[in-house]
């Protein structure tokens, strides 16, 4: 049975990457025929490959040393974690390799393929999306079910190896996509921040150049900055999310009260419903196409809509053949494991509609922000502080309705599989998410190298067609991120064997207060992160302009590698103490408070991050677009006084939206995946 | 027994209120002996009373429907709750309108006493601050005493009836004063900044007349705002914390394993301890004096300082008359209840400490604040976000660690004992916090009147000394309301009669989740409450500026009325959404989702609610001092583009550490209260 469902993954995950991999060798037989573009994007490209590198270079030790710490804190069978920990990061570092590769190389083509119309330019754009997506769901299906194969020759597939050995293994996969997740996100959200904040800055503000001028020396970096923050990030992201929920719901398929067969179908199901949705994903990604009869928005909603149908549809054989005529769990039926999947798809769209309904251009809540931004920079932080916080409400409610319902049908085994139903369109949604970087970097080229204004007008709508869409996904990232931490946190508790986590006890009340107040810590170091490094790029570029003054009249080409190289070496440096947090404080409070206090502080940190993720995210969005407003026209357009209170709230909202938000979905996810990867070694001592 | 404790009880608030009342003569009795003066301070005390006459009426219907709810609601013994209620209410009432009739009497004759020097001046404000600490503490005893009095005599002291009617009769009193707090900090909060950013706006951004200017209309309302939001506002809060921390104390006093003497005897400690701290107070009020050889901030802390060794001495031989010689409950010993007190207290004063690095003028985290200005505005609110975000760590911590220390000397109970501890010296600890605005107010209405600088040099002596003291006592307002809240939630745990709290259950967990989104939607609304106030305010005075050009020429008297009748009405109006969901999620989540749920929503609350405020208040706090830096010279001084920008961050962080921070503290306590009235109702329909 389970080499059977190991088949079935690895099956899945071959197909997807050979998608992938298909998608990517037609994107380089695509031509760009201008050297200027191909010089400009080469920059990007290299830039961005080699931020890559050196990342991977500089987690290199950490990960040698978390393996050696998983291999020697833990004795017989568990030592497997070691392996599994670094196939986990291999992978999520692969799939990033491969998404930003190809990211890099669609950009420019994107431009090109603009000059005949818009749409042959989305098809190389979401086709460059398309890459990333479908190789971050094949690493996961393919890894996922590699390290179950490894774990059940190795050990057995008997109850007690199951449940002692083989999942505390799993959990090792996911601490290896976390940890490369989390600096991911924090490295680039870092570097994306500084080079943006350097760019506009030093070239629009002091030297009075457009945006996304080749004379910059930051501009190269600041779109190198797009694609390893919005890119490899948000693929990382995912990759964890993804990893984080099916393996919560093997865990937790161990949980329920049945035969041990029965466990190990459940077991299976989510895996199969993976590769289900990835199936549904290539059909979805296959629809993408105006037809000469729909607009691009149209496609994408196609896309993804229609995957998301596919999925439910092709989940119901699926869910016949792995149970009918098994005798199933006490208090669960058949449906009962069925309709989570939909709640799950149903709270990512909700949170999505919710998400835009808040931050999207010309909604209610950012013509308020319009309207303060013609009183000044202080009401428009105060404003859309209010928005944010505001916007927090529905997406919560939403998660507790689905962890309701979930658990109402099939318990924390339902919550789970909630769990994976909101990522089960995985494959289609990153796609949607990495074309906007794509389409928006294509558009910072067409200005660079002069392209005509008919290109630029594409790309624009390319752009601003992936923001909404954009929304969307952040309403996936976000909610799969809650729900995955609470599903992991319910699985620490099942892994320590610990029946009951007393509220009352004040070991966890003790652990839910010191939880709370980490992603505030975390999101504190991110945002002065941020601060020092833009500081030592706005240095940077001053000294480029003034050392050599041919740069300003376009008879110098910039040092772009040194304003590279700083964001990178910045990123790098800054990212460590807010990771070491991450890591290290549920071993500290595991190791010191004990199993109840560790509860508490999964509870805490993940309550908490929510709701300061989502209101970060929200306020960063609707300043965004408020500004965006104001530059169509809106309260006095471009240059006026709105306009630059507008430019305030922006570029409060760029860190918040873009480092501290999106990363915190990550901390609360690390954070219970330590607290799994170590619950063996903790029950060890309890007991 | 009880009815010792109860003679202890009255006694001391009688004494109390004797004190306040003594001082409160001798302030009558001052001359201020300069008609303009008279005219002025007229108009500031005359639109403060207004304010509370109005709020009062407002809340009058209020505390009707809530007295009549319980009165319905419950039957037998239990219908006291709504007199007890009532009680909580009016004495909550009392403290805030006697506080405020005198701190609006004292401040223009400490205005005209410091015509005499520093030390008479000294003494009118500390004098002015004392009547409303003082009577705050005089209430709490009585009231708190006199309603245990009716309970026992109208229900019996054997155990049954304490347990099940005598306690849960006390939370009604925990409930009217928290309910009089919550709209009296909101209330206060909107009015006082609606005021402050109609006046500043209008008159010294667009007419360019200086602060505290008589020709502005709504610097009356500003004036005002002051005494609303600050004193009475400030007593409120801390009477509310005062009585939740003792209630608390004395339910779970009852949850110990012991004898019901022994339970008794617990229950009474707190009341004792609070008699003590207040005759600790009056003696530390007196050590208030400069005496010619010392600072008036040597003076302030001798008082708190002197009160707070004098209380803990003074506790030494209260312990040893209650229990010695009786024996101790399982696992606690007799000194295992005394320790906590001083953990509470150095907790505080370790609060208040940090509050101060973090917000205080030269510190290094406000010069960093003051760095970023000179960068413009959006780095002066990001890095002043950083800050705050990051101080909101140790207050968390040194909490955490005040409830692990109490837990492990006395379980529950020692919490508790620790929560009291904390509030012991409030007596004298309010009276600096309530002398802060009467010396700000005593300078406005120097330069109003015209003054010789002498005079305003002494108030703004008076007045920043204030500001240093005032951290202090933030830290102990922050410090009490997390305390309060946690052992207020565990009472409503015990008075519920359930077990545990499993955190594991999902509806637990969903409570959690939702609390934690609570203080954020708040906070959201009390900021747009703002906006909305403080828009009203712009136009008004726009318009009295426009039809009666006479104003700013000084020839026509500004109608001050209509600018306090405007932030009144709003004040009122827009305090009520937040006020109905503060007293409503609670009772809702409960009914509907059950106790678990509520318990969940309690600790979600608290825990992000307790964070948010430090971080709000310590970001306000900071950009305060960022500006007044910079206004002394630092960063480019007053009119440079770094001034501007540390105006920005300044009215941004008014909103933070005047109206929402301070109203989240009594949130988490209100709800916590409104969960412990409805328990008995709660756990009549689960059982």
């Amino acid at each position: 049975m389970i080499y059977t469902a190991v088949g079935i993954g690895i099956a899945g995950g071959v197909i997807a990457l050979l998608f992938a991999a298909g998608r990517a060798r037609w994107i380089l037989k695509q031509k760009t025929e201008n050297p200027e573009l191909e010089r400009i994007s080469g920059y990007v490209r290299s830039g961005a490959m080699t931020f890559l590198e050196k990342e991977y270079k500089a987690l290199a030790p950490f990960v040698i040393v978390v393996a050696a710490f998983l291999y020697i804190g833990n004795d017989g069978h568990l030592r497997l974690q070691a392996l599994s920990f670094l196939i986990g990061a291999v992978a999520s570092a692969l799939a990033g390799f491969f998404g930003m590769r190809i990211a890099t190389q669609s950009n420019s083509r994107t431009t090109h393929a603009a000059l005949s119309g818009m749409d042959p330019a989305l098809k190389v754009a979401f086709s460059g999306g398309a890459v990333m997506g479908m190789s971050v769901v094949g690493l996961v299906l393919a890894g996922i079910s590699i390290v179950l194969l490894i774990a059940v020759r190795r050990i057995g597939q008997d109850a007690t190896s199951m449940v002692r050995y083989v999942l505390p293994v799993m959990s090792g996969f996911s601490l290896g996509a976390s940890s490369i997740a989390l600096f991911a996100r924090l490295g680039g959200g870092i570097f994306t921040k500084a080079a943006d904040v350097g760019a506009d800055l030093v070239g629009k503000v002091e030297a009075g150049i457009p945006e996304d001028d080749a004379r910059n020396p930051a501009a190269i970096a600041d779109n190198v900055g797009d694609n390893v923050g919005d890119v490899a990030g948000m693929g990382a992201d995912l990759f964890e999310s993804f990893v984080g929920s099916l393996v919560g719901a093997m865990i937790l398929a161990f949980s329920v009260e049945g035969s041990f067969e029965i466990k190990v179908r459940l077991m299976i199901y989510p895996i199969v419903l993976g590769v289900i949705g990835m199936l549904a994903s290539i059909v979805g990604i296959g629809l993408v196409k105006t037809g000469g009869r729909r607009s691009p928005q149209q496609a994408l909603n196609l896309g993804s809509f229609g995957a998301a149908i596919l999925a439910s549809i092709g989940a119901i054989p699926a869910l016949l053949l792995l149970f009918r005529g098994h005798p199933m769990p006490e208090g669960i039926t058949l449906w009962g494991i069925y309709w989570p999947v939909l709640f799950g798809l149903a709270a990512g769209i909700g949170i999505g509609m919710f998400t835009e309904l808040f931050t999207g251009t010309g909604r209610k809540p950012v013509r308020s922000i319009v309207r303060a931004c013609m009183t000044g920079p202080a009401t428009t932080i105060i404003t859309g502080m209010g928005v944010g916080m505001l916007s927090a409400l529905f997406p919560v409610v939403l998660i507790a309705m689905t962890i309701f319902a979930g658990h109402a049908f099939a318990g924390l085994y339902g919550v789970a599989v909630a769990a994976v139903g909101m990522l089960v369109t995985l494959g289609v949604q990153l796609s949607v998410d990495a074309y906007g970087p794509i389409a928006d970097n294509a558009g910072g080229l067409a200005v660079m190298c002069d392209f005509p204004a008919e290109v630029r007008d594409i790309t624009d709508e390319l752009d601003s067609v992936g923001n909404t869409t954009a929304a969307v996904g952040k309403g996936f990232a976000i909610g799969s991120a809650a729900l995955t931490a609470i599903i992991l946190l319910s699985s620490f508790r099942e892994s320590a064997g610990v029946a009951v986590i007393d509220l009352a006890d004040t070991n966890v009340l003790i652990g839910v207060l010191l939880g709370a107040v980490i992603p505030y810590l975390f999101s504190a170091l991110a945002m002065n992160a941020i601060g020092t490094a833009a500081f030592e790029m706005i240095e940077e570029v001053r000294r480029q302009f003034k050392e050599s003054p041919g740069i300003l009249k376009g008879t110098q080409v910039p040092d772009y590698d040194r304003c590279i190289a700083i964001s990178t070496a910045s990123a790098l440096e800054q990212m460590r103490l807010p990771g070491f947090i991450a890591v290290g404080a549920p071993v500290l409070v595991g190791f010191m408070g004990g199993i109840e206090m560790l509860v508490g502080l999964l509870v805490g940190v993940t309550a908490s991050g929510v709701v300061l993720a989502i209101f970060m995210a929200n306020s960063g969005g609707a300043w965004d677009n408020a500004k965006k407003m104001i530059e169509t026209g809106e309260g006095g357009g471009r240059g006026s006084d709105a306009h630059k209170a507008s430019i305030v709230g922006d570029t409060v909202g760029d860190p918040f939206k873009d480092t501290a938000g999106p990363a915190i979905n990550i901390l609360i996810k690390l954070m219970s995946v330590v607290a799994l990867v170590i619950a063996p070694i903790l029950q060890a001592r309890g007991g």
